[in-house]
Parts: structure tokens; sequence; C-alpha cells
């Protein structure tokens, strides 16, 4: 193990996300330290043994005695928090960020990392529709995909490194992309179904819907229960991929509206066919019933 | 009660939904019976306790004995079956359906329906992604909708008999629509979701998505496995409601879309506070984590 129980991880931003590692990681019994805006985070989360001590100041000795640094913040704010407080992280700490856009974060990050230090970004694919460490839970990545992100700058242990997180985290399966790589693959499989959920609730708003919903149109809309400030700052920092992901959408659903409206059933048919051969690649053992 | 344990009910088309239908109604202790196309389907029936006895013939003793007739059929099977069989039934017999849309049903069934016999249709909003009688579960009713859909020429029983069947089938929520409310309704729940999960399959063929699905993928796309001649049928009968539920959809869509191009961040977060205060209203109980 690269990560050895004598490491001092620090978690910046104790959000559900951040506070899920403080908890994965303390449980495996590692040194866990945050640095968050609300005291009351803080003291719930020192209560209940999620962290060993934190601070809502930017403290120095914290930031410079951790050899972990992993930044659980809106993108521009960790780009900010580097900017201001970069300067304090010590040579040989490695940084990690849980981010959903990569392009976007990483050459920003990687301006404003001292001599010595090494950034990595990772995208920890889990998440709940609830917010803040009162809602932490680390079986959440019991599940889900941990994503290292390296860029060719990147050493083989800062990897490996990262790669470790992953496991201690718990995560079911880790993986390696690029930062394109990443930022084209979530902006189908994440943003474009929020985008999609976001438009079909904004489609109707008759109250009445609700007593005739049955579980398809609840599955499409669990995730139209959305963060504002964090979606839309994602969706605009991977604007040209999303974008892209949206028009090849689009055309799929135009040519399915076009086969409605001309009664071309064998359009209609070919496309569920390929629908269903498809959908049967990802599995069964997330659907219900 | 009006329907009373020593009412025969039969069921024609013993598939996912009748062969569910059968297995709640014999539980309840009613006389099940049942037509279908395959010996092996009344078979398995019969001797895992789902129906009394059965036939693949459309046994006219079975017919003419029966007090309830549901037919769990493809719309325009139902309709051949009531053009070559209808005379059959007997008066006072009350037959009730289970098809997906109604306009497109309710005005040809009541013109094949003989003298003294009533049709009152409905719509049991449950189902699974999988089909026959070998998969029927009676328990898919237990948290799902039973919509009675009358006309102006249903009279007050047969409104309350259909009811009180779904009362006995053990549906969460039995309510009332006419057939015009139920078709927009169901154009904009079940079938519009449908054509954007077949849409969003086809959008993206790359194999090694697979790996970094995660959940929302997963239930956006769960009835992207779809039976292409069913659906496609379906769609077709309420093509003008479907594709005004599709065209409003769409406008949200691109207006999204806009948002995200002209990095318009006012549009895209009213749209998302929009979205997540609506979908407040649908509720939790199915939602998950």
């Amino acid at each position: 193990m690269m990560i050895d129980k004598s490491s001092k991880i620090l978690i910046v931003g104790l959000g559900l996300i951040g506070g899920s590692y403080a908890m994965a990681l303390t449980k495996k019994g590692y040194m866990v330290f945050a640095i968050t805006k609300e005291q009351d985070d803080i003291d719930y989360a020192i209560e209940n043994g999620i962290i060993c001590s934190g601070s809502t100041d930017v403290d120095i000795e914290l930031v410079s005695g951790a050899d972990i640094i992993v930044f659980a913040l809106y993108p521009h704010i960790f780009v900010d928090w580097m900017e201001k407080y970069g300067k304090y992280i010590s040579p040989g700490t490695l940084i990690t960020d849980v981010t959903g856009v990569k392009g976007a974060v990483i050459d920003k990050v990687n301006a404003l990392v001292p001599q010595g230090v090494e950034f990595i970004a990772a995208h920890p694919m889990a998440g709940k529709e609830v917010y803040g460490v009162k809602n932490a839970d680390s079986s959440i990545f019991s599940d889900a995909n941990f994503i290292v992100v390296p860029t060719r700058d990147n050493t083989p242990s800062a990897i490996e490194k990262c790669k470790e997180l992953g496991e201690i985290l718990g995560f079911r399966r880790i993986s390696y992309l690029n930062p394109k790589q990443h930022d084209e693959m979530i902006a189908f499989l994440s943003q474009l179904t929020h985008c999609i959920a976001v438009s079909l609730m904004c489609a109707n708003g008759d109250p009445n819907l609700v007593s005739y919903t049955g579980d398809s149109f609840r599955d499409l809309t669990r995730i139209a229960n959305i963060n504002e400030e964090m979606w839309s700052e994602l969706f605009l920092l991977n604007k040209q991929a999303l974008l892209y992901e949206m028009d090849c959408y689009r055309t799929c659903f135009d040519r399915l509206y076009n086969a409605i409206n001309e009664d071309d059933e064998q359009t209609l048919k070919s496309m569920m066919r390929l629908s269903t051969a498809r959908r049967k690649m990802f599995g069964k053992e997330k659907d219900k019933k």
C-alpha cells in the first residue's frame, strides 16, 4: 500500500461527497481532517466520528501537514482556493478532486500547483439527491465507478496512489480515462440525462399528473431534483461535449417523432429493437422488479 | 361487494398482465378461467394454481358462462377477437380490458358488443420488463394506479364493479379519467418517457460506456428494453396526443440547449429550479437511496 495508516488526509469541502470520503477513510483507520465553511459541519463530523478534527479557516498547519488533500468543492471554488492557498501545500503532497468535469479544471489547477506537489484528478461516480455532511454515507461508493483521470504530466506513482484511494473508499470498479474521454463520457451518461429529466419536468405543469404516475416516469425524473448552482456550472464547463451529445440525441428523438408522424412502423420497430439490444448490455443488477 | 366469490372470471390473453390478474384473483378466492394461444401457458397456469382451467380454443362454454371477461390483448387483437367471437358473450356479462390507449379502442369495441353486455375500459398502470404468464406476479399491483375509463354510455353499476375489480386486484390507488384525459395523460407520463429512453439508447453505440454508467443512466433507460410490437401499436394509436407531448418536451429541451449554447446561466438555473420544485410533488416513496 502506498497510502499507509500514518497518512494524514485532508478533505477540503465537507459536503455530501467530501463527508462520505471522510467517513469511508475514517472507518478504514486513516486520520482524516477537514476544512469547510460551516462550524456546524465540523462539529457534526467530529461528534459523529467522521473526522479527527477540522477548521472553518484555512489552517496553514492542516494544509502543510497533509499527505493527501481531496478537494470536494465546486470547480470554480476549487480554482479560487488554489489561487489563494495553493502555496501552503507542502512538496510531496498528492492532491486530488471529485469534480464532474475535468478538461476545464485540470489545466487551471495545474498552473497553480506549487513545485513538488502533484495533482491527479478523479471522479467518484456516486451521489444522492440530498446534500451536506449530515447525509454522508460511505456505502454510496460500494456499487459505483471511480474514474482516475491522469494527464501526460502525472507520474505512475501518483496514478497508482489515486487508484489505491479509490480502492480504500470501496468503489466497485476503478478505471482510467484521459480528460477528453472523461468529459465526453460524462456529457452523454450524466449531463445529457440531467438535461432530459429537467426538460421533461419543465414540459408539463399539470399537478394532477402525480396521481397517475408509474415507475417509469419516477425513474426518469429522479435526477430532475437538481442543484442548480452545481449543475449549471458543470454544464457550462463542458459545453462543447454536452452540446454535441444533445445534438446526437435530438437527431434520434426527431427520427422517432417523424416515424410516428408518418405511421412508419418499420422505423419505429427498428429503433426499439436497437434500443432493446443496447440496453441489455447495461445489465440488470440495478433494475427494479 | 358486487363481484361475489361465485363469479366466474375469464381472462383472455394469459401474458404478464393477464397472468398477474389471474394470480391475484385466484389468491383472493375467485374462480378464474383463461383463453390463450399456447397450451404450454395454460398448463403452466393450471399447475401453478393461477387458473382453474383454460383453453387454447375459443371455448364457447367458457365465453358464454363468464360473469366478467378481462381482455389482456394487444389492441388490434382485442378488436379482432370481438369481431369474431363477441356474439358468444352472454347478456349481463361485464367486459373490461387492460390496454394502454383508450380512445382508439373503446369506440371500436363498443360497436361490437352484443345487446345486454357492457364494456368498461380500465388501465392497470403496472408492468415489468419481462413477458408471459411465467413471469406473472400479483405484487406488481400493490404500488400501482388503476384507472377506470368510463364513457357516457357506461352505467353506474358497471363503473362501480370495475372499481371493485381494481380493489380486489390490490391496486394502491383507483381513479377515473375519460378516454381523452386518459390518452393525454398516458402520452406524457408513459409514451413520451419511452420515446425518450429509446432515443437516448439509439444516440450512442459505444460499448465501453457500460463501464462508467451510474444509476441515473440506468434508471433513465430501464424502459429502453421495450416490446416493439406492443409499443409501436400503442404509439400509433395515440399519435395525436403523443406528438403534442413530444413537441412540448422538445421545446423545453431546445430552450435548455440554447441556454447552454449562449452561456445563459439565468435560464439554466430557472429551468432547474422549476424542475426541482415540480419533481418534489412526485414524492420520494419510490426513490432509491
